[in-house]
């Protein structure tokens, strides 16, 4: 996915010195981890104030330079049509002045939220007086590695930076100059609010060989590597980094739907949560229908989705039910369609849904749609996914929905961050104790 | 500090099966590896009251097979002192009457504790009706790698299961028979409470492999790493681990002694810091002494430590206010000593106190002494550790000290669990979201 230059390119760093031809990437890329390193202390103490104006500063900046931005977004979009890109890559990658206002409406909203620093997670007395407080601080340096979007540049930089953490940016090599220039006002916001314009880096070179260094944790100046694209990138970083990777390979989602479902409830939940939009993460990709109402709620479930525009892929049973459903194979099970494709078949009660979740699931999101309260209980207990919900689509999750602000991605891995990864889970905490003169006996 | 041995050795794993010598080592872990991931689907919803029972039964277990655990024990503590291990290594290993009742009690301490699992760390409403909880879960499976204290074995296994982990247990080799006892009696205690047996697993083979093994995370079926022993292991682990890993390498934890620092109190929490234990990772390494009070503070606390039968070395500024100080040298102030010797320099204020910790700290555990509260303020935020006191001993770094029970060790990553590693810290969290029907617009 990530396209290979073999040559370093110098490319501005948010600093004044220009990188030589000479330089070989592991010297580039060793040097950006120091900066950060360095830019990470500054920030770790910077006021909610001055992160805030570098994030309105940077908004500015985008749009007084929207005419740039769209003239090197057309070289990268005039390089890739004549490389024979598809349409779909060409549309995530152009820009139009409207994308480049809601990137810098997207900066003043990250302004607009509260700062997690510094806020006091959980504080107690112990009985020798000693007063101790667990509060929040940045997590440090976070790579954010992506493709070609060109957006994930403002929205993770001005993410990891609200936490007080430095960046460092790795964009697909085919949108290189548009993220530059993004990147560019970025610097100017960091720049204009007094804070090191090395706290949102990007790297400077196309070179393969960066993001292997990055995964690498860059001799331990990479606290986090966010991973944004497709599942050959998210793959590639789960498998070879050295240090803490927040991402969801796949969001293979179900909804299970009970004998004790509300029909309409169930059918509206089934095709909102596949067909609502179906390329993004939250998106049903299995229906699981209860035994006992396979024919009354299960038929007419499917037979919505296929007037929705679905194809559907059942087992023996839903097939025998219901017109029109080709035959699943056992693959179609652990399939991540992000098209208007579902699979169906019949599970036994809310402990056979959760077997198969179990079994083929990818942690993400799943629902139960029940009347009844015990069953939900049971299923939002036993489902061990980082967003359970009853009554209700799965298309919900995402950080917006949940009220946390702007997110970075969503995690489906049970360490530090899990569901959608925002301001709070790019933080860390400490403990803050304080005393009279207290001693150990 | 692991002995290796190259023949895979027959032990009971909790479960009926045994295993064969022709098995690779890589075969046994990988099977430990599905058992685990196994029981701990079952223990992520197994009861508070199953739990406890467990580590009850499992105390009761361990008293009534005192006699057995001690001759288990004798076998090892004579191996060992036939291959010339030292006084102290000895010490470590020898079980007594009194060390194994200690080991019960706690079993029972922990059953004590407040069951982390299931406890809603936040909960809110959306708009739109959706009730969002956070709530705790297990991590999963934890993989504790430890030395020669076969008392380890019951403290790290009873808290993994109190937080609804399972656990993969990889003691030390010279002390496999007392820790091999000891697990029998969790595995009873196990049985008795209708638990897998396979909850807690022992590693049955001595062969150096299988550290590796874990450290590769058992294709997935581990979540994390905690070793518990000398810098060598805990360095190897944090090397080689491809998952994540809860530890400290090293404990250089200061003391810094600020112009405004009432001088009884900076004398008495400085040699309280170093010298109550001198062998305990919050056992304070380095003396920092600010400039305008080297003479009127510094001196006197030198003069104290020596007296309480404390080595001093020294920098210049230093020496020349107190008698008996030897030189110290660069390494001297990222030493983590463990003993009754303290370094002690000079620094220009609570930012240079903060420079000094930032270069050769640990990010463990520091503290200031000062009546200022504004300059405590200033220290407590810029100074990146784990834990930050002011006016407190650094010998309360200790998870029981913070009334967060016991620990299973003391972390100073940025991620997930940082400072004391208790119940909570070895939970993950999940979000379980109440609907009545919402879909997503």
């Amino acid at each position: 996915m990530l396209k290979t230059r073999t040559e370093p390119v110098a490319v501005d760093t948010g600093t004044p010195e220009e990188k030589t031809v000479e330089e070989t990437v592991d010297e580039i890329m060793a040097e950006i981890g120091r900066k950060a390193r360095a830019a990470a202390r500054v920030l770790a103490t910077a006021s909610t104030e001055a992160k805030n104006r570098a994030l309105r500063a940077a908004a500015a900046s985008i749009r007084a330079r929207t005419e740039e931005i769209l003239a090197e977004n057309a070289l990268d979009v005039d390089e890739m049509t004549k490389s024979g890109a598809t349409a779909a890559f060409i549309d995530r990658l152009t820009l139009t002045g409207e994308r480049i206002e809601a990137m810098a409406a997207g900066l003043e909203a990250i302004a607009d939220l509260d700062d997690p620093v510094g806020s006091v997670i959980a504080e107690w007395d112990r009985p020798n007086g000693l007063h101790i407080e667990r509060v929040r601080t940045p997590l440090g340096v976070i790579g954010v590695i992506y493709e070609s979007r060109p957006n994930v540049t403002a929205d993770a930089g001005a993410l990891c930076l609200k936490a007080g953490n430095a960046a460092i940016l790795r964009g697909g090599s085919d949108s290189h100059r548009s993220s530059g220039a993004i990147h560019r006002c970025l610097v100017d916001g960091l720049e204009q609010a007094g804070l090191p314009a090395t706290a949102i880096q990007m790297v400077p070179t196309t070179d393969r060989a960066a993001v292997g260094a990055m995964l690498s944790g860059l001799a331990g100046a990479v606290d986090v590597i966010v991973p944004r694209g497709g599942k050959g990138l998210v793959g590639r970083v789960q498998r070879e980094a050295r240090v803490p990777v927040f991402a969801h390979l796949e969001g293979i989602c179900h909804v299970y739907v009970d004998r004790d479902a509300d029909p309409d409830m169930a059918r509206d939940i089934a095709v909102n949560a596949k067909m609502r939009r179906t390329g993004i993460c939250g998106s049903a990709e299995t229906l699981l229908i209860d035994r006992p109402v396979l024919e009354s709620l299960g038929a007419p479930i499917v037979a919505a989705l296929r007037d929705a525009g679905c194809r559907v892929l059942g087992d023996e049973a839903v097939r025998s039910v219901a017109a029109g459903v080709e035959p699943a194979t056992e693959e179609d099970w652990s399939t991540e369609y992000l098209d208007a494709v579902i699979s169906a078949c019949v599970v036994d009660g809310v402990e056979g849904a959760a077997d198969h979740i179990a079994r083929y699931g990818s942690s993400h999101t799943e629902a139960i749609v029940t009347d009844n309260r015990a069953t939900a209980d049971t299923f939002l207990d036993i489902v061990d996914s980082a967003i359970v919900l009853h009554n209700a689509s799965t298309q919900f999750a995402d950080g917006g929905e949940f009220g946390m602000g702007a997110e970075i991605g969503i995690a489906t891995g049970r360490m530090h961050a899990r569901g959608p990864v925002g301001l709070e889970q790019l933080t860390s905490f400490k403990y803050r104790v304080r005393g009279t003169g207290q001693i150990r006996p």
